[in-house]
């Protein structure tokens, strides 16, 4: 025992009966006494310390490297130094002129304690680094992925102890590597079929692909340093793919791609209609996207300089019709009530029976489907969020034809789908149009002149700031995106041009000719060729109302008034103001510091679900308990949904918004009541006033 | 509690709190008092008595079937009669009608207990019904597939509570079938692709292929009543399959076929050949095989009247060189030292990964090899005769180009492979042939005028019978067969033509003209155009002594100098006379009732496995714990070879022998021991003296 009162809370790990040398590891801080002679390596794995390996202390790999720290260290009462530990030895000179060293870094697993030291591990050596997911975000992924490499040195066949070459593979790998292996040993067929040879190219060294702590999905003669996964998002509109490093979890490359189903229809119902009038039509789909996919995995591994036989995991996330489409699976029973899904749950299945040609052992893991309209998608939207993690009411929203909406914390998780619709996508909108130059997108309107200024897409100067003119030649202003239009419409109300019940004030054009007469409403006209009418407006507040009566509804569930935390998942959070969101009562009143873009959440779930493999029983576990709802069949969904037409809301205050953004006095027209009955129907719908 | 002491040493069940009836089930003797109005079946299930069913209780599948016992049972104090039941209701008359039902016999899910009965659980309706092997064997197989079909009503998908229909169908999988799912449900992606559509057309009513109790593997819409199984041997010359029932175990259909592999080469090490000289050569020879297979496997459920289709589970058992091939793994580390497996242990994977087109979801179980020269079809030998289950010292043989030879009890089995080369199966041998009409197979020599009397394949007659002139004239004699020239040496050593050590007596040309002088040496001639040479008796004894010393060699490391029970396995066991085998000291001795020919074992042993699955636990374990002797590398196996080269054995008396069959004096010719130098050597061996 130790009789430092330093480190007196920390018990000694007395190694191999001998006390001589005392040996700290930072980060983690783990001590011990060991013998002299023991190896770094060694030396950590008998305390527990974290020090990654492929080769299995061969001085192959070069993982394993380690700083060792000089000077006295008095907390731990030694001074430690280069002479703590065995000179550079001659395997890590060869090392170094190989594949090359940095400055004071050694080999753990070559490097002997001499007299004590203090042990740096970095980073990078560390099997369970913490990624840190991206700059602005406040959580990581730990590094557990469910494959992993191992260096094995197999013992040769004899004929006084015969046995397979995979049983003698087997047993070197549990002895090998007695920390990763956590059950009998299994492989596929193409391992046994590749044995012999590999085995023999090797010199009996080969390195295998472990998943899940017992089954050979890969084997390489020798030492194999990297292998890939791929976390794809399959979205109806665009796939996007991130190829990491299996060991460090490094994103290699990234792609992204159109889904090549579009050809088949734009939107999901359309895809669903496709495969109904067309017998061989899921099919068809289901070919096009995997070779899409194919496609993007090929160009991720191109990019990062590898191959696709390096992919021995892919992960994917889509919504349902996605989910079952790439499964094979007819979508028709997702396009009509009870929008019943074929399988929920996860799924880990060999790339190959996809159609996918990866490595020959590569699996795919597909995240569990929340219910029949709220899909894989949103389940990795959940994963990388982790409202299940925190005592903060959380609200998830991700946008598409349908919101995929879930409410709550630790203690209660609610999802839904609500009914949008696509007008947020531009669609439906006179002048919408996709996010793409020429397109409107940031839009301001002067409160007493009514004279809007505008930002479009591909232009970097304001409407009113000089230069403009010249720039958008080049674009021209060809429409209003999915964002400009939420801006445009949150403007027209702060300027009074469209009143709380969302009419357009025609009283206005005595102000501002760019109040237009349009039949028997009024449009307001931002440039020569783009306008915003009355149906315009409808149609996002159709939209938005539905959007607020999915959200309403699930925390009328928990019962509760208050969200603390809006996170704005996908493309339609990265690009819209949340305040201008707000302002038409897209989200809930709270601050708007509490409101968050998350980027392709999907993605980052797929991507954790990719590298931590506790991940993926995590987010198994809470799709389980998330309580699925279903506001169709949900009585005060209708009654919410009116309300809601208002902007921001009939009867819902907005105060913190309010304090924050001056409003317009609450007004609310008597004709408009009428005017929002049936009001979730879509398109063609005419005003009815 | 009962009050009737006959019934005192079972406890009463007491079902349902009410104890009005008492209910005997035979054979089984389970007992117990249920309530008026259970159903048979019902009472059955909570008893734990053996009743089979398909439909779960619906009336549909039939296998419930069950007599009512008529008469007075003082035994167990109770009157039954067909009273005792509730009448014949609609639904058992609408099956009857529809399947027919014989007389007396009841559905026991339909059937009401009104009154006291005994009821009869006929073989058929029992679960783990008892199949008999053959009427020759002492042993039975316990029917426990591995494969169970359950009927399932699934709950509709319902938008209150939304869930995959996947989970619905495992949900009521384990709820309606709960003694026979032992995990959580999995299933193939394929059915994952089927299950809506097959879902709605079954009314909600589908039959699943259970496998192991938690993966499904094939699902019908409404009832499928039966699937089968198929088990394999894969013999180098000829394959053969039996195609059964998996509920009843029933053979439906056995077929048999070359093995197209032979075009490759007629033995296995040519085989092997084959491969290394042509680099696609394995993988010809494994397409080959699979092909065969598929005809086979299509041809037994034609000739079942099912299509492969139905086939959801099939067993294979091989030769190692067959077991790679078939896995598509390259037999070459199997042609040279230390003779390296790929792999040993069994293997469960799918019969599509095979390329063999069955049912999707079928499995392919591949019995464990025992090593590198001792095969799965060894095992499957094993299985059958089970010398791990007994006392009886036991030696089990089957021979091919090499002798596996088996020996032990219960308390240590080992295994071990000698060199025999082919000449057993009359290869090697001036007159050999395979058996086919034409062949003689049959040889008995008089001792004091040494003319031979013979019987040919394909004709009823002895030749020294009246009609066999006239008979032999369409076949001709045109070789001797393996079983001949086992029986046509052990009778030219019991009349003296050949001495103890193998010398043909040319002394004995002076008694008759069938010695003949053939250059240095002598032959025997048994009719125009076939003689046995001093070379073929040469090749025998070399081909008996390594099947001497291989066994010898096992009983020597377990200690023993008797055999209780030796079984021949294969078509060479079952035509030879095991008489002439021991006369040969092919076998040790011991009383020839103690000798069986078992026939196919490997491939009982396969069926099996195929229909009971704790057989494959069983084997596998075995396999484990044989120990496996590699007579190569055992000092010893020399000097026992070289003394087995006298007939029967230079120093082993063969009392038992004796006792019944009179031997020749023991004289062993000084010249004899130089001759056998080198013995192991084969083929092209000329006599040196």
């Amino acid at each position: 025992m130790s009789t430092d009162p330093t480190v007196a809370d920390v018990p000694d790990a007395n190694l191999n009966g001998k006390t001589d040398i005392k040996v700290v590891f930072t980060p983690s801080g783990r001590q011990a006494k060991v013998a002299q002679g023991t190896t770094v390596l060694q030396a950590a794995r008998e305390l527990g310390v974290d020090i990654d390996s492929v080769c299995g202390g061969r001085a192959m790999c070069g993982r394993c490297q380690i700083n060792v720290g000089t000077g006295e260290f008095a907390k731990h009462g030694i001074v430690s130094g280069a002479g703590s530990l065995g000179a550079v030895t001659a395997v890590e000179t060869r090392y170094a002129d190989k594949r090359g060293l940095a400055d004071g870094r050694r080999l753990s697993c070559q490097s002997v304690l001499l007299a004590d030291a203090v042990i740096d591990v970095p980073p990078e050596s560390q099997v369970h680094n913490q990624l840190v997911r991206k700059a602005a975000d406040e959580r990581q992924i730990e590094m557990d992925p469910v494959v992993r490499l191992c260096l094995v040195e197999v013992r040769e066949p004899d004929m006084h102890e015969p046995s397979g070459d995979f049983r003698r593979l087997a047993e070197a790998l549990a002895k090998q590597w007695p920390d990763r292996v956590s059950g009998e040993i299994t492989c596929d067929l193409h391992i046994l079929q590749q044995l012999q040879p590999v085995l023999r190219e090797g010199k009996w060294h080969v390195t295998v692909a472990l998943r899940d702590g017992c089954h050979i999905t890969g084997i390489w003669p020798g030492l194999k340093e990297n292998v890939v996964g791929v976390a794809i998002d399959v979205g109806s509109t665009t796939m996007s793919a991130h190829l990491c490093d299996m060991a460090t979890g490094a994103v290699l490359a990234s792609t992204g791609a159109m889904n090549p189903q579009i050809r088949f229809g734009e939107d999901l119902m359309s895809r669903v209609s496709y495969g109904i009038m067309n017998p061989d039509g899921p099919a068809e789909m289901t070919k096009a996207v995997i070779a899409g996919l194919q496609q993007l995995i090929d160009g991720a591994a191109e990019q990062a300089g590898m191959s696709s036989d390096d992919v021995i995991e892919i992960v994917l996330v889509g919504n349902p019709v996605m989910h079952h489409l790439l499964l094979g699976i007819d979508p028709l029973e997702l396009g009509g009530a009870p929008f019943a899904l074929a399988v929920d749950s996860a799924l880990s299945l060999k790339a190959s029976d996809l159609g996918l040609a990866l490595n020959q052992g590569a699996r795919a893991y597909i995240l569990p489907c929340i219910a029949g309209h709220v899909g894989a998608d949103a389940a990795g939207v959940v994963l990388a969020e982790a409202p299940q993690k925190t005592d903060k009411m959380t609200l998830l929203i991700d946008v598409g034809t349908n919101a995929e909406i879930v409410v709550g914390n630790r203690d209660r998780l609610l999802a839904a789908s609500s009914p949008t619709g696509p007008a947020f996508e531009g669609a439906q909108i006179s002048s919408g149009q996709r996010a793409a130059p020429g397109a409107i997108e940031r839009v301001r309107i002067d409160p007493v002149t009514l004279e809007p200024r505008f930002c479009v897409i591909g232009v970097d100067q304001w409407s009113d700031e000089d230069g403009f003119d010249e720039a958008v030649k080049s674009t021209g202003i060809t429409g209003i995106c999915g964002s400009g239009i939420i801006e445009i419409l949150g403007e027209m109300y702060l300027s009074g041009i469209i009143t709380m019940d969302g009419v357009i004030d025609g009283g206005k054009a005595l102000i501002s000719p760019r109040i237009e007469a349009d039949d028997r409403t009024f449009r307001y006209r931002v440039s020569d060729n783009v306008t915003v009418t009355q149906n315009d407006v409808r149609a996002i507040q159709l939209a938005k109302a539905a959007l607020y009566a999915g959200f309403r509804l699930l925390m009328d569930k928990i019962n509760i008034n208050h969200i603390d935390k809006v996170v704005l998942a996908g493309a339609f959070g990265t690009h819209i103001d949340p305040k201008y969101a707000m302002v038409l009562g897209m989200i809930p009143d709270c601050e708007l510091e509490n409101v968050r873009a998350a980027g392709n959440s999907a993605g980052a779930g797929a991507r954790m679900a990719l590298l931590n493999k506790g991940a993926r029983a995590e987010i198994e576990q809470t799709v389980r308990n998330i309580e699925k709802i279903e506001t169709a069949i949900e009585p005060s969904f209708q009654d919410h949904f009116v309300k809601a037409m208002a902007i921001p809301h009939k009867s819902d205050p907005y105060a913190k918004l309010s304090a924050m953004v001056p409003l317009p006095e609450r007004i609310l027209t008597a004709q408009d009541a009428p005017a929002l009955e049936g009001g979730r129907r879509r398109g063609g719908r005419r005003r009815s006033s």
